[in-house]
């Protein structure tokens, strides 16, 4: 194989793995798709004893194939990459490395719950998933309205934990290690899930004044509740007129000071949202791959 | 009875049936509601073992007068439809005829149990009830509203199950099978149960470590919920102004690229929402019966 | 007492029992507010064994004191109207007899737990205080948004019915009576309990199929709840829209269509809310009384 | 020590501790946090008798640490506030000393649990953490909008009360005291916890009408959830449209009928929110110390 044609591979094989706009990107991604779902369904009935017990041996071979399938898409990833080695320390390449792992060490060692563990870890492969939903237009409005709520969110739930660790320490005070608030970490807890209206219900205040103070603590926490939805509220509406601006525009054309981007992924730094127009990587100038 | 006296029978029975506009048609849907509703109270009753034990024979016969006016009616609904076999494999004539049967059944066959379930399929009659509901005023702008966020929803709704897998796999790992979280898929439900705020308590986390991540999941839970909230309220606000605008218009004008719609039903295709003005079925050209 | 002092008597206590405007009036109010708080105070404090048992006479005697208030404006208030008769037979005429006669009655039969439940209808009385809220400025925007929304909150009140009793049928057919769902309505209001997120846990799904079906009610409870909030909002905004263009125009003026009215009640036919110029009562035509 | 160096002393301390905007005001108050959020996690660990156990001395010297840190700031206040009386019995003043002193008494005295609750005296700390918070800018509009909404939601909790009192009355005398619902107060406890959708189970109704009541308390608090909602959101979203219309008149600007405040304290009267370019304070007229 010539360097040139080996080249040509990996080109090819670049713009499957890193671009979602191609036809063979897209099936990439979709397989990926279908084979992280599988997978998490597989960790999930395996932890189900019954379940394990009757299929064992199916679940067992499947974990097999999806390892495998996990090692191709790793190793094709390492070869693609122009700097393997930042791949390998990134994000998503310690997950997608401990996602591939366990079942090759459990053919050294046979402690099946703590692979488990380890195959659990399989689950923050979602993310890619998540990355992929990113593309969706419907979520664009929704992770902005977010994104733009989520410092008053942050100070908002800041203030909600100070009021639980103070109503958790005078409920430890009330109701005494008797009635089941037996410290005060867990008499906070108990505020949390009295607070969200959760309301579990496996520690319940017994004397009169736990109750009334708690009747304080759930009409407190139903009138805050309100506070989270009017931030998301009055974002997303403001959010949601901006984008019905960019569509009045003609949808060729953005609102001011923005582009529009594309998936793919500079194959030097992994670097993601280039502009549809880009010839260099934004962030390492590095050549971009065009068709 | 002539052919011609045949053909004007049928066609009153048409307007009764399927139109809810002129005064015979609405009487047949209110006795219809009524019927329906009344069959379903029939079928709840007879669950509970003392009201069973104490009215049975009230009950049987309520029952067989019931039976007896759905055999009616779906006698009704294929003498006077064009394509009757259309109707009868269409998802109505399905629930319509299930749901006049298992009364029948119980002539042949005396397992009291396996027909209620048969039995509880009547209840899916109600969506007709909710047919009729469409024509409330009301009702339309809140419609209106679910349709125009339900993709919006529905990514939320998708993220928030991702969300409780990997906190369900997190909480099962420290909780451990003694806690009852036996196994993840129960986690799972553990994990959806508490991030919608729900709390039943069958399963509660008992270590300080799992408390601390179960306070962490409910706040989580608690600042999300704004999320469908916002995306609904934003989107009500628009779809209020739309009708406002309609309603400023004259409330005789409608916004544009609409028209006024009826109630009728084409006798042939059974396709609903005909233009006012209608002479011919928009789906299968076939004439409309006007007064 | 010659007939003119008696009438002036009598539209002196007109004055102060059925307007709210004046010092006096406004004192009267005052104390039946705080009269009719105690009374309920009292009938909560007597449920209780322990409390009954250490007070019971000073209860009891409260109780007399709040009877004989209770009988002096009962009084008053028949004596005061020109018809007696629409009073008594009106509905807070009612409540008003209902909430006095119960200490009486106590003395001629000696049982203690039946009287509690006539004297708990004393509670009715509380509406008597909303009456008085009505004049609370905050609340009117408040009770206009509801108002506005009550057509379509209802419709979605009902198709959370409908769902309702559809989810609870099936979750009837899953879990059984096994398991707690020991029939359909029972189902139903399992089922309730958890669409609006509360959540008690005396029944909760023990099934698999039982409990993946619970997570799909759930999730489904979590994204409707949006629905009303979303309604709510939309109203409460165009009202405090509304209300934000009154106080633009000078807060003297009213918004198009609407009069100030005050809080006077007619001495004839009880009616309220009449124009602040208003000489006749708009209902009955008798005279109003002025200052 | 002349009198003029302690002066500049003083001045300089002065600074260090009611000022936020210098470099040194901004590490005291970041130590102080550090101080009291670790002095809150003391007392909490603490109440948990396992960890106090096995970290008693670790623990009992953190404590010393932290109360002698406590102490030298309580000495420092009261050395650099001119007038010191007025500071020990403020409000702040008074927390401070009774979170300082609890280590103190517990050499004389050996009561362990009996200081454990003065200790938690010192959580009320963190409302100086919220006074830090105030100048987050997100929380601004935050705390407006809570403010603006905060009569109207008084209102509805208050409507909220009545409704609860109302139907906990009426679960009593339907359910009875076999049932859990032993006394109105109980009763009234439980229909919070219902109308709330917190949902304990602790007490929740066994008899068929009862339930059937309890699924109408559970609709109706879910209707009645939108409400503070949908107020928050039409103030949030009121209030957000003023701070941009600030922001739109480039940020340096106000909007009218108010001015930049910072976060000096005079020292004189402890009074906050002076204007940037104030001279003396607005409220004793003593001069305001500047750099």
């Amino acid at each position: 194989m010539s360097k040139f044609t080996r080249n040509r591979w990996r080109l090819k094989l670049q713009e499957i793995i890193y671009e979602a706009d191609t036809p063979a990107g897209k099936l990439f991604d979709i397989i990926l798709l279908i084979t992280i779902l599988a997978s998490i369904i597989l960790v999930m009935l395996e932890s189900v004893e019954s379940i394990d017990n009757t299929y064992h041996n199916f679940l067992n071979i499947s974990e097999w194939v999806i390892t495998i399938l996990f090692s191709i898409e790793y190793i094709a990833r390492i070869l693609t990459v122009k700097k393997p080695f930042k791949y390998v320390l990134s994000f998503y390449g310690i997950v997608d490395f401990l996602s591939t792992i366990p079942k090759y060490i459990s053919l050294i060692i046979g402690g099946v719950h703590a692979l488990a563990a380890l195959r659990a870890l399989r689950l923050l492969r979602v993310f890619r998933i998540l990355k992929l939903a990113r593309y969706l237009g419907a979520s664009n409005t929704l992770v902005n309205a977010i994104k733009a709520s989520r410092a008053k969110i942050s100070v908002f739930l800041f203030a909600v934990l100070i009021v639980a660790v103070i109503l958790g320490a005078i409920m430890y005070l009330v109701e005494g290690e008797a009635n089941g608030f037996t410290n005060i970490p867990k008499s906070v807890y108990w505020c949390i899930v009295t607070l969200t209206t959760v309301g579990f219900g496996d520690i319940a205040p017994q004397t009169p004044l736990g109750q009334f103070i708690a009747s304080l603590v759930m009409i407190l926490g139903y009138g805050i509740i309100a506070v989270p939805t009017g931030i998301v509220s009055a974002e997303y509406t403001s959010q949601s007129k901006a984008s019905k601006v960019k569509e009045a525009m003609g949808n060729s054309e953005s609102i001011p000071n923005t582009v529009p981007v594309n998936s793919q992924c500079c194959s030097n730094c992994l670097s993601e949202s280039h502009r549809d127009d880009a010839e260099f990587c934004f962030k390492c100038g590095h050549k971009l791959h065009h068709e």
